[in-house]
């Protein structure tokens, strides 16, 4: 089977112009099928604030309403995905802005109200290979936002980690996947404050250990059990690094 | 040659909910190859207000300035192009949104600073046929907002009229295309008061006549230039109507 690489980045990283343009040098280097999936960032927060949308956050997580949806789509769908379209153009890389209801590429679910009502969020159902597998083979680059549908016409925000990890899976009974999570440092850290004490590699066991020692902990434990069910499902590898680190493979690896 | 019908559509059409279903359900009858071109309309204005962002306008044309192409890359490339994507795939079409960008389908010139300064707007250079053949090819619908790029990175400010147009001519090549301009009115009138006085037909010479007595005005001669541009280069039919009338083909055709 063919490699195909896919990079998950955060929305910090594609944010500033300069850490971007690392970004966009280092992805272009990839040889081979790839496909770039990124995160929002603050961007929608801030152009909701100037808006005056209120951004509802419960128990530390955000609810899209209708309006926050529109901000969303624009930032998402639009600015970000845009402006890394337009960078890959100019590196010769022949990239396709995307969302999630472009050629029908995942479809979500509404997130059900339980305790929380999260609004127009989607929990993902299906990822459609056979669209994707198509662009691949015409050296086409997608770059995918975290926007997803239901099929029905609604638009539905949607984890970005979880969009890479389902693409991923999906797509790993046809390619050699190799999943890269990028975030600002270099992998999982045993300390906070130490850049250098890098998790190499990381199980399931020692996940739940540290994990229970809350050396692992926040943001970091869903971005990880996104890695570890893409790894279960088939994934060939399986990293969380930084963008820098692309070309090099270190980080810390998923086993 | 096989038939493809290429629609554009104003903002007006798209920002009102009620209309823009009422194009999608016209829009999904069509038969055969199809492209949507979207223009962006009132909503770029009012966010941009919101925003703190003024509208420049230098002798009642627009200024893109950069803050103002990041709100149109958001609002054409994101909420307006999505949302029309996530309603035609709602209705079985395989809708997918595209700006000049994706896929280097449009290429663009900065317009050169004479008297005014338009800022980022690009005067395209270069329609990407191949890529769009080849999605038409997959039963691919593409949506198209009015943004494109320079190939070195920049997204620039494009008006969509021309935009279609200019695919329009270039497609001309492979297919027999019929390019219907959709706006409010139901085609060209003799008495903007009147809706039944509709010009059904109007050639090079009669334009002229119309101008000069100020019949034709305003917005109306450049959509009619781009679309006298078009029918010498090749399409086929030409006609300026409004989305109601696109199954009956009634409204002002250019002879």
């Amino acid at each position: 089977m063919d490699r195909l690489t896919i990079i998950k980045v955060g929305g910090k990283v594609v944010e500033d112009p300069q850490s971007l343009n690392s970004l966009l040098d280092q992805f272009q280097k990839i040889s081979g099928y790839k496909i770039l999936v990124h995160g929002g960032g603050n961007t929608a927060t801030e152009i909701a604030d100037k808006l005056g949308i209120e951004t509802k956050m419960v128990e530390g997580r955000r609810i899209t309403d209708a309006d926050m949806l529109d901000v969303a789509t624009m930032v998402y769908g639009g600015l970000v995905n845009k402006k890394i379209v337009a960078g890959l153009q100019a590196r010769n890389c022949n990239a396709l802005g995307l969302t999630g209801a472009d050629l029908g590429l995942v479809r979500a679910k509404k997130r059900p109200v339980q305790e929380i009502d999260f609004g127009y969020v989607g929990d993902v159902e299906e990822v459609n290979s056979r669209e994707l597998r198509l662009l691949l083979n015409e050296t086409v680059v997608p770059v995918i936002a975290p926007l997803t549908h239901d099929g029905k016409g609604q638009l539905l925000n949607t984890n970005a980690d979880t969009i890479a990890s389902e693409i991923a899976t999906e797509l790993s009974a046809f390619y050699n996947v190799f999943l890269f999570y990028c975030f600002e440092k270099k992998g999982v850290l045993l300390d906070q404050n130490d850049e250098t004490s890098i998790i190499f590699e990381l199980d399931q066991m020692l996940f739940e250990q540290y994990k229970n020692e809350g050396i692992i902990s926040a943001g970091m434990i869903p971005k990880l059990e996104n890695a570890f069910r893409s790894k279960r499902m088939g994934v060939k590898e399986v990293l969380i690094t930084n963008a820098q680190n692309i070309a090099t493979g270190r980080g810390t690896r998923i086993i």
